[in-house]
């Protein structure tokens, strides 16, 4: 794995490099992926059934497009009693950290006989896309549906595409009943997503849609957005893990790659201000490619977006942190607590050398859908926020609407808005 | 006023009308704007100052595109100061609102060694579009500008176009001052906003671009989100109004009134189980517009998208409210504050008979940047959180992760990511 000295100069390259991975680069599907929205929009199921005849070879109709508890049940069968304990565990964590983030309506009252406050209300429906493909991820099931649960939306929806035979993966099944998914429809790509925004005869309309996809999900995420709220367009997975001479190499590398392993555009960076340790971490990252079973994908996404960057000093090494922005971040310093005050940019930072990035994709309960390539400038993890919304509250009295009228006129007519100070002025007219 | 009976069909041609306003439909400036985005983005100044000159006939160069002290000076002295003192009351009134939707930092630690929290922090840098054109809305600049001060926010950045004599509106740049903007450009446009996005010589990136605009600066914003993060893209301006036999009719008319006259695509909806409320109220309609400036606007605006809704009951007329999500809601009831609790979708609440929607443009506290179109069913008023973003903290001492290291690399297995349970096995290893 590359050794960089860390300087003004090699930050920029990097930067730049990383960039190429942005979600921005999407070249040309988006005009197909608008003809298949506007086409699932104004034709409904007749036009979502035919995208899944066609993209995923399933004969849908409206008699079978829903998941049956039948179905469900089936899948019980097919998934091992060790598997669903996990799964149960992980639940129980990540449904008390997003506990703790819930937020609560206020009210500020003042005997003039006013009050403004702040309503919260979550969002009466949500969509939850879960990818086919190849990989199945309960975790990521969990991980989108459990901050709506807590947030209490009332309707859950899922969609994910089914095979050739009409069938969905029982894992993604079992946790989505354990999340607590309210209804299944096997629909997937562009067309799934249009669905849930525009709602067809058999898939209901939502207020928002999450969830990982391909380029023509979040094509499709794209366009709907507006008519209806999305999460933000996810990026390839990072870690960058900031450590001084009193980090374990072999735990280091062993980070790094667990990142870089999940795809080829993946990017794992260690920040060090120790030579020791990035000549073993390079060194160790190499041995355990040869050992781990997906090796082709590690060894591209070290080779293209891997660095192990030599800073002169720890606030060298944090600036570096803070303007990569990377969306996992592990601090394994003499002192990470201290480090950890300084970051300022970082979807999930891990702290100490027992705090591995696999805890919290999995377990430990704060969330893993987080911001990638560099948008934890401005992103937050995935929570409990993205599934409700606020409204203001304003009550004045007579008495106290009178005591501040004539300031209120003022300000509108010096805004040339005279409708606005008649509606203030009408209240008061002899 | 056209007078409507609220029931199903007439409730859907409604929303359907409502629609067409959406700020979705932006015609084909899509392309244009991507053009003025890309040449900003690759030349700079040279392209931004090329543009001004085109679209604002402006001579602006490196020299004199930064407002100066002087400048700032001189803009005090064309304000009255009897609006200087409006201006200092709404900003006091405004900070107090926003302070208390402060968010704090939270961890949870436990005794077996764990530490779970998620971190505030505020956006580094902000940048604040405030429109020229024919309109000067010193509120705008407060209401855009004081949630970021109140975040935290270090760099807060304005941009607004100038005339053809490189001059910029007093009243602007005096809201700006004691709204406590750091740095003003003279910059509109697409432009402006590319140049906000990337960066110019002259202009700082920033990382969230806020502020109402145009239709090319809408698209501008839709063009560079992903790589800086966006306020919502609002629509025209509405207000519903839902109330009783006990609401007084002049009140209620000049309320409408006061957001038709924004804008001819404003809507203003009054729902009712009164006849004769409509009734009065949709006389008392025609005769304030005769009587007030902007009759042009209003009629077009009440004609195109006016309605009174007449109620069987209540119930209906809240689920009217719920269905259309108003950017602003007026309850006037006998019994208003049991009304809100149902109400479930509304960018702000206005209470009572004395909670006049101006109240709330200029004066009370809470933002004027809210939800339209429908969104606030998943959007929320502008507000602090906009301008912070979190970073979840995660820390397990080794007892912690050795009581879960099996549970953790089971899950990791059942997805096949053998990497990710080589990170936590290898710190347990023989």
């Amino acid at each position: 794995m590359r050794i960089v000295k860390l300087n003004a100069e090699t930050k920029k390259d990097l930067l730049k490099n990383l960039l190429k991975r942005s979600p921005s680069n999407f070249g040309n599907y988006a005009e197909t992926v608008q003809e298949i929205v506007d086409d699932v929009r104004d034709n409904g199921d007749a036009a979502l059934f035919s995208y899944t005849k066609k993209f995923d070879k399933a004969d849908i109709t409206a008699e079978n497009v829903k998941v049956t508890q039948k179905e469900i049940d089936y899948a019980y069968t097919q998934v091992s009693p060790e598997l669903l304990d996990v799964i149960r565990k992980a639940k129980k964590n990540i449904w008390e950290y997003h506990e703790k983030q819930k937020q609560y309506s206020w009210f500020d009252s003042k005997p003039n006989g006013t009050l403004l406050g702040q309503k919260v209300t979550a969002l009466a429906s949500v969509g939850v896309y879960v990818p086919g493909g190849k990989a199945v991820y309960p975790s990521s099931v969990l991980m989108n549906v459990m901050p709506a649960k807590v947030a209490g939306v009332e309707k859950i929806v899922m969609t994910t595409p089914c095979n050739a035979e009409g069938e969905v993966y029982a894992t993604t099944l079992v946790a989505a009943k354990e999340a607590g998914v309210d209804e299944i429809y096997k629909a997937g790509g562009a067309q799934a997503i249009a669905a849930l925004a525009y709602g067809t005869e058999s898939v209901p309309k939502v207020d928002k849609i999450v969830g990982p996809g391909n380029i023509f999900v979040a094509l499709a995420k794209r366009a709907v957005y507006g008519h209806v709220s999305i999460d933000s367009i996810a990026g390839p997975s990072e870690v960058m893990v900031l450590a001084d001479e009193t980090a374990n190499s072999r735990y280091v590398a062993a980070d790094l790659l667990s990142q870089a392993e999940h795809d080829e555009m993946a990017s794992a960076i260690l920040v060090t201000t120790s030579e020791e340790l990035a000549e073993k971490v390079s060194v160790q990252v190499d041995k355990f490619i040869d050992e781990l079973s997906r090796k082709e994908i590690m060894r591209k996404s070290i080779d293209n977006y891997g660095y192990i960057l030599l800073a002169d000093n720890m606030s060298d090494a944090i600036d570096a942190v803070n303007d990569i922005a990377s969306e996992h971040l592990e601090i394994v310093t003499a002192n990470p607590f201290d480090v950890m005050t300084r970051v300022k940019n970082a979807g999930a930072i891990f702290i100490g050398e027992y705090s591995s990035e696999p805890l919290g994709d999995y377990f430990a309960g704060p969330n893993h859908v987080l911001p990638t390539n560099g948008t934890a400038k401005f992103f937050s993890p995935l929570s409990v926020d993205d599934f409700i919304k606020k409204s203001s509250i304003i009550y004045y009295s007579r008495e106290a609407l009178e005591a501040v009228h004539t300031d209120i006129e003022a300000f509108a007519k010096a805004e040339q808005l005279t409708a606005h100070a008649n509606s203030i002025a009408v209240r008061f007219e002899k």
